[in-house]
């Protein structure tokens, strides 16, 4: 297409966005003058959104990623590419507005593209910094990131800054319609290949390949030295620039495959460190010197008093819709979900405590908007009639049997005749009484006073400040709250409510009046949006359906991804799109996996075959051009395909097994070597590991088959680029290479489960594998002094323990954990001590305990099985869940009653182990009868005994035991009888030995 | 005042340049992503001006110089600066102009400032770089370095760049009319130090107090070989990076104070090899990819033909004017005056060889053209009559007496009738011969061919390049050739002649059309222009005069100065401005090293008391406002002494005696050790090299106090600030200290000559510092191996050893050098073999050779003497004078010719030395007359005799010798009389040892 046709050259649009930016107030500076990975780590941004000055500035930065290095060769990855950052601070309130006119300022028109903003958390755990915020997409691929700096240097940050980072190249390429970076004219005859596509060539080979290894770790050392030395003098700016390049020399160290995931976690600590020691002492020097830039007055942090006198009309008794719109920067899809319903669910509660009487309550959600609708919601308060109490009698009346001052004050406080009161006792003493109405205040007034509570009480897993203390998922820019067409007053966050809302942001209908609350849901939709979230599901649904139907397909559509796809517009417009045929070469896990993960596409597979079809479907916001973003996005997947194309083409020269060697190249930890030496240590243990997991040992030679190949996929080129496709690829290439079924699924199997919600191996060699490989890393990172502590878990410890016991329990084994980490800890290359081996049986044991009472079990009956049951993971799970069911009936406290008595009894006591029942030295009937009870219950109780036997069992006590107590004293003169009781009694009580320990239990 | 009011912000200036420059097809780039001290390292210059692709380019470098660091308190100085850099390759030929035009892009107004181009040829030892151009002065301020590159990486560079260096904080400064960078308005409403300063502070404590010297060597050798290994890999870009860090380190280093003057010159050795070896791989890896850029195509390399069409009137007979102009950029203030001599030279040399008569011949220059003015120049050659030599007769006439095809062919080649010819013997040959006439061809004609031959073969000291291989001073934009009203033309390095000239820079006359050459001077004059160079003279000295006596004054214009300063102007403007009466505190020899070295003005002195008055002159450049200019003046001068004040006060917060031990952090050399070192071994030698000097001994004891404090100012801050006054400020703080006259005199003298042209020592005690401190680095440094080579002298060991030879001609002293050597070689911290102590020797020697043929002795005398006298230096020198004298008597070769008899016969001979001469052997008169002559002559001659005493004593030999030789056979058979006779002439042949070799001078 002539889609090029007079865009902007790169430095053109550089120009545009300076001048852009300088006309709203930034200051334009120059990029860092040593390498950095990305414009946040310029001083510019880094050292100067802590503290109070006010800061605005843009500058080009171009960002050095030694690891993303492709010798030129793909057409959107370069080691140095292009940032243009910007930053806002304080937040301006319209960021996201001047950011869309730089846009325009580019020549891009932002009404035709699809322009979103998707949920992207920022994080860098070098800089101890974090922010939220989004990816911006245009068309399906993403632009900018656009972030509001929480943390920085670990340090929170108050006032936030906003962060634009646009990526030029990606943006110059859509612009100018090209293919390939190498393609982007730069200035006029001069393309971006001819300038810079050697030095792509040059520097990938050097940071690949060539850079000295040794140099550079030393080079990190003294850096991270000189950055200390420079700290304890108090130089925060030459500290900094040390960071930088330490930072920088771990890039190169990393893109040579001197890195090992495990031992990034190290490095990234020692960063960290210094970025915050260079925050905390630059804010002290920017202090001492005075906030040479001033300091930011925090205006908005006070809430504006509400000024708006109320016109109320007064048509008492009338009821009216009320109506309240938060109108928010884009909130990510499960806030929007879980935020209607707390909004609702709050709303309500508060209704009702402050006697307002209403309607059905409906509740809607968009990315940008969170609303409720109560239908008929009185005017006024309900009256109420309180009783209220005054002094006592004593005190009111003298003794004369006038009333005193004090209840002459009672009466006028409450605004009551003397004659009204009277009497009543309250506990002992009889005090005066007065019935007094509550006035009924009109329910604008009570939700002026209630609503900002209300807002501020919705809670999400990340919240975020931006102008404030105030925190909310994303900024809040507007409220619109009516009652019929009155606005109810209030202020939140600075925000005063009004009856202004505001349209899509591609229409023309930027904001729009909202005359009643009555006409808030047609006033919204004739703006084009869909605020009913089952609305626009039903729509998403239909659409996407024709949409298929058109070129004979389903679209696929997994709820997860529905669900987001739902949440990430307000006016769906699905579109459906195609690739090329010959991309359908590719594994459809690739393909997949890039369209639905990458870019919230549905595939398109064929009503016929169910192979996939050369299509997706996208879906878009708001009246934007179909064609525009119709070829955007194919361009976007195109890009994405043909660099997994290039990849899977570079893997499939080889055989899987070829990857093997290369895994030497991935370290591990540095004390525990690489991931090479990783996986031959699980291939070490494997066959041992097999019998203890009680698994039949024909399955070895399998086994050990797969752990020779396994996690080979993580050398692959594919993999490298698409880090989720671990294991998958790794299935694929093995059947690809004829390699057995079962063999290839273990290699997938052994990833699993990789997150939250994931599925679990299921193949006997999928489960060794995955659980040697588990255990490996816990022994191995537990002995290098890898433990997480409280608040930090760098190696990801407890995710990989409570994957760990999900695959024992969901897969029904059980095994010996000390015996297996024994196993384990024979081939570490380090020492590991019983100490250590200890250490991780309570860590997973507590994953374990976590894992059973997330499935809702109480926590003292999961302790009670743990204490006993610990050892065997899947019989503690079922134990765990039978006891709970069992915790419910009237026997439960019975039993614990009687195994609790003989247990308080023979606590203290010195009893041997040893002593035996000797039935000749009863004297009682009642110790015989006991003692025959126990014969009966011991011989149905076994290891590994199921709850219902087990209290089958136990309830043959109870009634021998009661009547034991009451007749017989254990404690008797005679020696040998005393302990021949307290030798019975020892026998009852253990019996739960094994099973569970009751003595935690309440009422023990 | 409200200079700076309106002016730009620091930030839109920035804008402003680079909008001009893309304006006019500049690339806008990004500054380099590693430390870099200039934009020139940025390979976006130093490796992109390599080869013959097209570059234009601009970009914005922040140069980070660690040795300009200042903790933010000196007004012009930061150790990171901003430089926006432009370059234009191939020369566009207007280069001068686009500047300009930029300068008023930034809102300077060029008519009313005074913008020079004062000579600066750009050198950089570590890139292997230079170029001829010129530091751009505006108001005597520095704005801009401007460079015609010629060399890079030590490859000659074609095309040739242009490279444009603006110093952005100086000009925004003088834009803003604020007096320190941290006044600098950057952008609305911050200023420069509010961001930068505490950088500023923080960085300097960085660079010269804390940087780890250990760890930053050791990464200078890591980036040393990390380069060297990416080079064997052909890697030229990353290699290149390696190369930035490493100059960087090294920057680093020299800052800290760990480089010594001679240690640096290793450092730049090896960082030029690196360089070079990066420019030679990055042009074969630019060959290899095919010059993505294209290749320039040398299109004004090819002379065009002259197409106008002669239309000459015919008016024979009528001499005219000629006029030739080369118009030029600035040239050098040398150049224009040797240039217009060797022009007028050449081109009367040619008029006369072409037989073109003429009047007289007027030179004329200014830095931007070249004149010859010729009057009366005849519009044709004369005619002349030549013999031309044909056949010979024999071939000429058949035997019949007719002529040959042979002589007809002669006839019509030369057009002459057959009857015209005549015959003549030529040696032993019969020819024939005919008179022709050589045709009179138009003046016009002949200097057409003739002029650019004139023109090219003027030389300069430095020459460049710009648009092709033709070289000159500068380049040339336009020649100017009238014959009468006729253009002459031809056409010279791309340009052609014509009638046009160019007028002022300033001026609104940029270009002019000169009507004759009649009117040439006058169409000048009337544009501004002073072309006379003794006008230009005669009215700065007038004006100044004027100047001055307003003030009550005399002004300061020493010859080389007032020389320099009238050639740096075409039309003079003396202006006198004032500086405050606080700066006549500093001594004045600080005042006037600024004054006039560093801006060219004429210092002003009281006409009574005859001391500094606060004033000085600047002459200004042609129609500016004289109080723009003059206020510009000012503010810069005031600058410079801030600076100087700041640094004296510094200076005098101490005694000389306490800067001593600060010579320690100046490295002299690694093997050496520190500057402290190296004048501890001065100290230590000084008393006896004062008794080899034959110095009186009395004298000791105050060389060995002004030992102890010698060089001491090297560290104080005003000698880092200004080098040139070295010496100069020892001896001022010496006096100040109270110390007595002698002392400080000498701590002057030490460090004399300091150029060539510069005073000598002439106390006892300065002579014996300056020899001691010259003989400590020779023995020294050729011990330590940093000979120089035949085309480098890295630690300038040929001017130091030249030094020396002055010192002690001039102060008529002699010494033995290598006794003086051997105990300096005592002192050394290294092991100084006798080897190292001859080449010493032989090298001062040949530098003495040098002295004495540079006085205008012939060479062969030059060698005869010092074959003798060399170790006598100024012993040498007289005699070599004597002898060149003697030499142009009839005498001269009489002696000569009388001492070779003797030489040559005994040479060869076994002769002992020991032979003494037995009168009683003789057998002939002629024998006992030579005897009693030499006995006589030898009575005469002694050690170190003059030349007059040793001629006259040798005139006695003459006659005896030539009877001798008549009438003696020296190798008489009898062995005894043989050997006495050998004997004899051995004595008479050594009279010259110890005066001069004579077998080297021709006639031997």
């Amino acid at each position: 297409g002539n889609k090029g046709a007079g865009a902007l050259t790169f430095q053109q649009a550089i120009q545009r966005l300076q001048e852009y930016w300088a006309s709203v107030g930034c200051a334009v500076m120059q990029c860092s003058n040593t390498e950095v990975g990305a414009g946040t780590m310029n001083p510019l941004t880094f050292l100067r959104v802590l503290g109070p000055e006010p800061w605005n500035v843009a500058y080009v930065e171009p960002s050095v990623r030694p690891d993303d290095s492709r010798y030129g060769d793909n057409p959107n990855r370069l080691q140095r590419h292009t940032q243009f950052q910007v930053i806002l601070k304080p937040d301006p309130g319209n960021s996201q507005d001047l950011f869309l006119h730089s846009l325009s300022a580019l020549g891009i028109n932002v009404r035709e593209h699809d322009i979103r903003f998707v949920e992207d958390n920022w994080e860098s755990p070098v800089l101890g910094a974090w922010g939220l915020g989004w990816e911006v997409w245009m068309d399906g691929m993403e632009i900018t990131q656009f972030t509001y700096f929480q943390q920085s240097g670990s340090l929170p940050l108050l006032p936030v800054s906003v962060e634009i980072t646009y990526g030029l190249e990606r943006i110059l390429m859509s612009l100018q319609g090209v293919d390939h970076f190498k393609k982007i004219q730069y200035t006029e005859g001069i393309t971006y290949g001819e300038l810079f596509l050697e030095n792509e060539k040059e520097m990938s080979a050097y940071y690949l390949e060539h850079a000295n290894v040794d140099h550079i770790q030393k080079h990190f050392d003294d850096f991270e030295e000189e950055a200390r030395s420079l700290l304890s003098l108090g130089l925060p700016i030459p500290a900094y620039d040390q960071v930088l390049k330490a930072s920088h020399a771990f890039n190169i160290l990393d893109s040579r495959g001197f890195v090992g995931v495990t031992e990034r976690a190290r490095y990234f600590g020692r960063m960290r460190s210094l970025a915050r020691q260079c925050s905390q002492l630059w804010l002290k020097t920017r202090e001492e010197i005075g906030y040479p830039l001033g300091t930011y007055q925090e205006a908005n942090l006070v809430y504006p008093h509400v000024s708006e006198k109320l016109s109320r009309k007064e048509v008492l008794g009338q009821a009216q819709t009320f109506v309240l719109e938060i109108g928010t920067e884009e909130l990510p899809p499960h806030d929007v979900v879980e935020a209607t319903e707390q909004l609702e669910k709050s709303l309500v509660q508060i209704l009702g405590k402050r006697r307002l009487s209403h309607g059905k309550v409906h509740t809607y959600g968009t990315p940008r908007r969170l609303a409720v609708v109560v239908e008929n919601l009185c005017l006024k308060q309900m009256e109420e009639e309180v009783e209220l109490r005054g002094p006592p009698v004593a005190k009111a009346f003298d003794q004369e049997g006038k009333p005193t001052k004090a209840a002459e004050g009672f009466c006028r406080k409450n605004n009551v005749p003397v004659d009204s009161l009277y009497k009543k006792i309250d506990g002992k003493t009889e005090y005066i009484y007065a019935r007094v109405k509550e006035s009924a205040r009109y329910a604008d007034e009570v939700l002026s006073e209630d609503l900002p509570t209300i807002i501020s009480g919705i809670s999400f897993p990340k919240s975020m400040r931006w102008n404030s203390n105030i925190v909310f998922s994303r900024p809040v820019r507007w409220i619109m709250a009516l009652h019929g067409d009155l606005v109810v007053p209030f202020s939140f966050a600075g925000i005063s409510s009004g009856s202004q809302s505001c349209g899509l942001r591609n229409s023309s209908l930027a904001n729009f009046k909202v005359e009643t609350a009555e006409s808030y849901l047609h006033t919204v939709e004739k703006a084009g949006i869909v605020i009913d979230v089952q609305e626009r599901r039903a729509k998403i649904l239909d659409d996407s359906s024709t949409l298929a139907r058109g070129v004979d397909g389903d679209f696929i559509a997994p709820d997860s991804l529905l669900q987001e796809v739902v949440n990430l517009v307000e006016a769906p417009v699905p579109i459906l799109g195609r690739y090329d045929d010959s991309f359908l070469e590719l594994p459809k896990d690739v393909l997949t996996t890039v369209m639905q993960k990458h870019q919230r596409y549905f595939p398109v597979t064929s009503k016929s075959t169910g192979d996939l079809l050369p299509y997706f479907i996208t879906v878009a916001n708001g009246s934007i051009s179909e064609e525009v973003v119709r070829k955007g996005n194919e361009a976007v997947l195109r890009a994405r395909y043909e660099d997994a194309k290039f990849f899977y083409k570079m893997d499939t020269q080889k055989n899987l097994s070829e990857f093997r060697g290369q895994l030497k190249s991935i370290l591990f930890h540095e004390k525990l070597g690489t991931m090479l030496d990783k996986m031959a240590r699980v291939e070490n243990v494997v066959a041992e590991l097999t019998l203890v997991l009680g698994i039949n040992e024909g399955v070895i030679p399998v086994i050990k088959d797969a752990a020779a190949l396994a996690m080979s996929d993580l050398s692959t080129s594919i993999v490298t680029e698409f880090t989720s496709l671990a294991g998958i690829m790794a299935r694929h290439y093995a059947l690809r290479d004829g390699l057995p079924e079962e063999i290839a699924e273990a290699l997938f199997e052994i990833t699993l489960p990789r997150f939250s919600g994931d599925v679990f191996p299921k193949t006997d060699a999928g489960i060794v594998l995955a659980v040697a490989d588990r255990l490996d890393s816990l022994v191995g990172l537990f002995g290098a002094g890898c433990q997480p502590s409280s608040s930090n878990d760098p190696f990801g410890l407890r995710r990989i323990s409570y994957g760990l016991v999900q695959i024992l329990v969901e897969n029904k084994k059980n095994f010996d954990l000390t015996k297996a980490l024994t196993l384990v800890a024979q081939v570490q290359p380090i020492r590991i001590d019983n100490d250590v081996i200890n250490e991780v049986v309570q860590f997973v044991t507590r994953r374990l305990e976590q894992l059973l009472v997330d499935e809702g079990i109480n926590y003292e009956i999961v302790r009670s099985v743990l204490m006993e049951r610990a050892n065997c993971q899947y019989l503690a799970s079922q134990t765990a869940a039978e006891m709970e069911a069992f915790s419910r009936t009237e026997d439960f406290p019975k039993i614990v009653e009687a195994y609790s008595r003989p247990v308080r009894i023979i606590r203290g006591k010195q009893i041997e182990s040893a002593w035996e029942v000797d039935a000749s030295v009863f004297e009682k009937d009642e110790e015989k009868a006991l003692w025959s009870a126990y014969l009966e219950a011991v011989d149905k109780i076994h290891p590994g005994v199921d709850v219902k036997t087990f209290v089958e069992a136990s309830l043959l006590l109870i009634q021998p035991l009661e009547d034991f107590f009451n007749n017989v004293f254990v404690m008797a003169e005679d020696e040998k009888i005393r302990n021949n009781r307290l030798a019975l009694l020892q026998k009852v009580a253990s019996l739960t030995k094994g099973i569970a320990d009751l003595s935690v239990l309440p009422g023990f």
